[in-house]
């Protein structure tokens, strides 16, 4: 079987789609079972970063065992099996690519500390600004950075898959492209461009 | 403080999020350790059915220890902070609508079952048809229901958490709403009408 799903070992591609990517799911082991909880989050000095309550289950089992696994998917488009074949469903399949991390979660304590995160989460998932700089000094955010719960995932592991046809040759890869442009819709264009970015690297 | 995320047990509004969303994270324990992977899902016959290799590392961790957890995301709109304070970051925010399923993973051996999963798949994935129907009597199909490894997580909890505003008070959330539309997007546009959906409810 031709592998479909390729590993990427660039930390400026890695880099990318982490900060394409809003949300990630951050799997923790709950009182012996598992249990998966999706977080906003930005990669801050190397680490996955998010916040949250100080309380609830995710700490209570963040307390109990730090390891973690999180993981960033960015879907691309469902590629449909008419695109390759007119009568097989095999070919059907949904293009992506996804970020796994794997190691132990801390929970953040300083404020000075806090405040940097959550400046960075804001620069990310609000780049165009609109809000007061969050640092420790300004009296506006003294209770808020109290009472929020700051969490870091420094990587053990990072890897990455990207899968986009990478196992076809080079003229049905082009076929999927043209295909998924004449759709007319920018999901499609931007997987489009992807698809092609591959075949020219 | 007040909530900011609240309970939908409404199983028709469970499922158009289940319908909605192409994949979820899977959430096993692997060799003990949390490990999270993303699989296309549909939810059939009030089962989480996905597909995949018959070995790998999601596999073997199945076969040791079936607990799992599946999440499925449904990401609305960022809530920039400036909609509703002109200096605090405190109220930025993303809405989103997320399901939450705890149970046991089942590999499904039977040719006739797989097929009838992947079909329910594929009319999930690729409504629009432009394929043979899967069924285990057509030769096309044959071989490839040997290969595949079909999976069903049959719930012993399910729970949904939507996150819309509804902790603001009307005017806030039509306002929100109305900022939403003037963006003039469709992202927007539906979160929305997913706002005003929830105030009228």
């Amino acid at each position: 079987m031709r592998r479909n799903e390729f590993n990427e070992t660039n930390m400026d591609e890695i880099k990318a789609v982490l900060s394409e990517c809003e949300h990630g799911t951050l799997s923790l082991i709950s009182e012996g079972e598992p249990y998966g909880v999706a977080v906003n989050f930005v990669f801050f000095e190397d680490k996955i970063c998010f916040h949250g309550a100080q309380k609830g289950r995710k700490v209570e089992a963040i307390k109990a065992n730090s390891h973690a696994s999180f993981l960033v998917v960015k879907p691309y488009s469902l590629i449909p099996s008419y695109f390759s074949d007119a009568r097989l469903a095999c070919p059907a399949t949904q293009f992506f690519a996804s970020v796994h991390l794997y190691g132990d979660v801390m929970i953040v304590e300083d404020v000075n500390k806090k405040a940097k995160i959550l400046e960075a989460m804001m620069q990310k998932l609000q780049s165009e600004g609109g809000y007061d700089e969050i640092w420790s000094k300004n009296p506006i955010y003294t209770k808020m950075l109290e009472k929020v719960g700051v969490y870091t995932l420094t990587p053990t592991t990072i890897s990455m898959k990207i899968r986009v046809g990478q196992n076809f040759s080079e003229e049905k890869r082009q076929s999927l492209a043209d295909q998924l442009r004449e759709r007319n819709n920018t999901a499609d264009d931007k997987t489009a461009y992807i698809i092609e970015s591959y075949i020219n690297s």
